[in-house]
């Protein structure tokens, strides 16, 4: 398979060019008003299988945005590989900070990718991931060295949840049975330091609702004789945490997972600058929950962000009123072990019950996902680090990630199959935020490397 | 004087036609986008004026929007009175809960109002009980009854602190001279309770912003790790009230004037149903400083409410972010003796103190005032106590308001005499609130009074 990177070399600017192209598209899922340009999407993906030498191109029709689906079955006997990734995006906002238009792509050197980054919404998560793929299809399927059976299933959902893809999995199981999950939509520590996710958070993402008097009123009038549902909802979201930064939400960590001395230490032998984390987002200092350090605040242990909030007058110059109702969304990172409808059920019983008198609350659940943790003695994880060891000259490090992707504990309950999770990007990426970009290097070094995972998975999976 | 009311039974049409006029032109204030329609007002109001009879009527340019200024001098050696009113109304928003829109006056019966009410932003405050004046200056010119000299000071910029008019009235001292103020803008008990506002609360009205990390981040990669610019918000401001209500900033409440028993018996005496209020705002309960009644939290004790709150992602559906910013507005009301540009450096101090390792908090002061008393023993308060007992048949009730008119004291320092605030409003007619109104009734009761109000000065006058 030597000359995977000779084709890499060869194809650098039409692999460029080709995710540059589908960059462009907007398929933000959590707006509507990008519906036409959403759908679009999974046709150009559909598109870009089909030329990759998939079989069996399908868009498959959901409640939402479709999945699409394609395969290449070379011989029953051999091991499948299902590939997942996701062509929604985040929304872009706030607008006014990127530095280039967000549905527009350019590339520009950075300190992390001085031969350069593609900039646009949805570069490293996870259409650039998810083409790395597709890329790695297409060398496989031209060289006639695909090694084993290969199915892809492409959602248009992850970013709002994957509300449809849990229906369409359980009612697929069949033609979704695979050996392994191939999935790139996390990152790695750096460069120079390859690491593979073992493990995820699970996600609870609810909305609240505060409703004080039953229309605004004139803060001088009634300020002070009726609760303002703005001061209320503060002090209610502010007495989730306590002086330690712990949750207060009964029960909350009841079921969460405590690691081991060891298990802390392995954690902590991973590369980290406290200081260059501090610099890179201009804080003086880092802050969250007592008695664990940075690494593991964002990874082992459960957490609890407001998303966003808002309430009352929000335009320019003053206006002297109480609102009549404040929102906040708010979301809970869980670890294994934390089911996400029981903690959404506890902090909707908990968030009703700190309500005071003169308010009414409403909480509605948005979405939510079990956390998730693999095994590295896994023939799926001996392949991937197997793998990495090719293209990057070095073993990759095992690492907890506190992002979510809350259909991978879906897939093992319901396709028995476990995941490996195989990111390429970097934290500097900026996902989820203004001026997002991956790596042109990461990129290629993806696509480089994924042939060799189901080179190795096939000759150790027996 | 009695032919006043016949004069307000024979014009009662074109004085509702009129107002319902210049209630059609948008003149917010607050909202640089409505610039030109709130210049177009003055103009209409400085029309209206000539029309009244005044003389000198002119458009007195600052750095923001004009002032009015007219008047009719028959005498010097007759007293004079200085009417303020304002043309500046306040932001409609929401304006989901408007039943017509704000700015398409429509007249229809309500509880309070079975005659019909004028709904329109601005119909009460204070277009409709400033343009009271308006037509009783008419009345007393047409019928040669004008008993002492007048000048109109009528603003555009009371909706937003009145930033220009201090200047203006330091540089105008001899042109503004008066032997009292009068002014329509605040409320009355009950259209069977005539009162006069005899206090008003200061105010210090301020923004906050809360900035965290330099960009907006992935809360799973970063959630629990760094400061949460909403959630640092949300515990700062739910610490500037304790659990009795009771505002935490250092100092704060050094200055409050405590009043006696007997001034809080004379208050309790004022008619109120806690069950009406709370019926009409449609809460379970009142919520407030202990220790104190509903109608002492609302007048006679200051207060903090957030006016406005926003941060992190406010659109549809759900994102999982960590806001790099976060703000909120800030207003106190604050009583006599408590100096508001003292009480805003307090705030600025603490909330800075207040701000943990991690964020950085910037404060900025948007504009405030001073409180105000005024005695019940003055020439002017008995003039407009014998006014309302002419035209209601009974005494009005010296009543303190918890709204904020800053430039009240500062007509006291400047212009050395004392402002009457004879209001014709009602609570219940949901100024700065969707759906505002003035009753039709109300509003030709205050054109009514007014001219006695001037017949009585003159002869009390000595």
């Amino acid at each position: 398979m030597q000359n995977i990177s000779t084709y890499v070399k060869d194809n650098k600017q039409r692999f460029i060019d080709e995710l540059i192209e589908l960059l462009k598209i907007p398929s933000i899922s959590a707006d509507s008003a990008y519906k036409e340009h959403t759908f679009n999407t999974a046709d150009a993906v559909a598109e870009s299988l089909k030329k990759a030498g998939c079989d069996n191109v399908e868009i498959c029709p959901t409640d939402g945005y479709p999945i699409v689906y394609a395969d290449k079955i070379i011989d029953k006997n051999l091991p499948t590989v299902l590939v997942y990734g996701h062509y929604d995006v985040q929304p872009p906002d706030p607008l006014d900070l990127w530095h280039s238009p967000p549905f527009e792509p350019v590339i520009k050197p950075t300190d992390s990718h001085p031969e350069g980054a593609i900039f646009a919404r949805g570069a490293c998560d996870d259409k650039g991931q998810m083409y790395m793929h597709v890329k790695a299809m297409e060398f496989m399927t031209k060289n006639n060295c695909l090694p084993c059976n290969v199915k892809f299933m492409i959602e248009g959902e992850e970013e709002v949840g994957s509300v449809n893809l849990g229906k369409f999995v359980k009612e697929n199981r069949e033609k979704l049975a695979n050996d392994v999950i191939l999935i790139s939509d996390t990152g790695m520590i750096a460069k120079d330091v390859p690491s593979i996710t073992t493990g995820l958070r699970g996600l609870s993402y609810v909305e609240v609702e505060v409703t004080g008097p039953n229309r605004d009123l004139h803060s001088g009038l009634y300020g002070g004789a009726v609760a303002n549902p703005i001061n209320v909802l503060t002090k209610m979201i502010a007495s989730l945490h306590d002086e330690n930064n712990h949750i207060t939400i009964p029960g909350f960590y009841d079921k969460v997972e405590e690691l081991s001395q060891e298990e802390r230490a392995q954690m902590a032998k991973a590369p980290f600058s406290l200081d260059a984390y501090k610099k890179s987002l201009d804080i003086d200092a880092v802050y969250g929950e007592a008695g664990y350090t940075t690494n593991e605040r964002n990874s082992i242990r459960p957490t609890l962000d407001v998303n966003g909030i808002w309430g009352g007058y929000i335009g320019e110059g003053a206006k002297t009123v109480i609102a009549s109702k404040a929102y906040a969304k708010i979301s809970m990172r869980l670890v294994p072990n934390q089911d996400w409808e029981e903690i959404t059920q506890l902090f909707k019983t908990h968030f009703e019950n700190i309500a005071p008198e003169g308010v009414k609350v409403l909480v509605k659940p948005h979405h939510g996902g079990q956390g998730y943790v693999t095994p590295i003695d896994s023939v799926g994880y001996q392949a991937a680090s197997k793998a990495y060891e090719q293209t990057f000259g070095k073993t990759p490090i095992p690492q907890r990630s506190g992002g979510s992707i809350p259909i991978v504990s879906l897939f093992e309950e319901q396709l028995k199959s476990k995941t490996i999770l195989m990111g390429f990007g970097l934290d500097s990426d900026a996902i989820h935020s203004p001026n997002e970009h991956f790596g042109v290097w990461n990129y290629l070094k993806g696509i480089e490397t994924i042939p060799y995972f189901y080179q190795y998975f096939t000759e150790l999976h027996k």
